[in-house]
């Protein structure tokens, strides 16, 4: 495939940045990855000026990434939380990919802060490329990229 | 682990944003993986003002991602292109997660503008969650994050 030969308006890239391709976003979520829910805990963790936090949870809200939902604590006037929708869940890879890269280039010694572990085995979590005949793959120069088919129409491949 | 009980200042997201957390950088990442080097090229491709492409592709290259290489076709003055160092490939997880969540949530019909394949085999290629032993993870809820202990200290856990 050469360069020139996609069509890159409908980029899947370029989409998702246009959803959580802004810092404080992706601050937001990783907190929200972390258990943050509240308003209040995500200001005073992020440090984030009200106003911006403000607009990124509207943001992530309307794109269904987030759910506002009500609470009420007993004795407390009702409050709001947010949490990660499916949609919000799976952007988790994401996170992942550019934690696990900031770890190995971006630390001192590479010493990652945060272990990412395997809920039922304790073992240390991944991300990788695989393929769906199972190979796993050792990184970018192994795949191959190519425009799809238009959807309903079977490719012409062996 | 409660979301309090992490130190974010070494948090590894935020510093991978730090070096490509900005729309701009990011596409200019994805035409580079896409092959392209020059900068009229990234410039025609992706439309982006010459001042503010100017600023990215040196920010890529200052941080070590891309590196900026002289070329000269016979005939013609001698110019530069960028090509993605290691660290820059080692981005492409970060890449195809994105990717892969707006494939799923941002196209009308779920239909992939763009196809990764293995080089080797030509099946299809996608990110997977897996642990050291071997499991495949389903996704954000099987994963446990923890504080790293400090380098040559086992955390004190069972």
């Amino acid at each position: 495939m050469t360069a020139a030969s996609w069509d890159r308006s409908n980029c899947s890239v370029a989409g998702t940045l246009s959803v959580v391709g802004e810092k404080w976003s992706l601050l937001v979520l990783r907190e929200a990855f972390l258990g943050v829910r509240r308003f209040a805990d995500f200001q005073r963790i992020l440090g984030a000026p009200k106003a911006v936090l403000t607009d990124r949870l509207a943001t992530l809200v309307g794109s269904g990434v987030l759910t506002r939902v009500p609470y009420q604590a007993e004795g407390e006037r009702q409050r709001h939380e947010y949490r990660l929708t499916q949609k919000g869940l799976d952007l988790y890879p994401a996170l992942v990919a550019l934690m696990e890269w900031g770890d190995r280039y971006l630390t001192e010694d590479g010493a990652a802060p945060l272990e990412l572990r395997h809920r039922d085995c304790g073992a240390p979590v991944r991300l990788t490329l695989v393929c769906d005949e199972g190979h796993e793959l050792g990184g970018a120069r192994e795949v191959r990229p190519r425009p799809a088919s238009p959807s309903g129409t079977e490719p012409a491949r062996p």
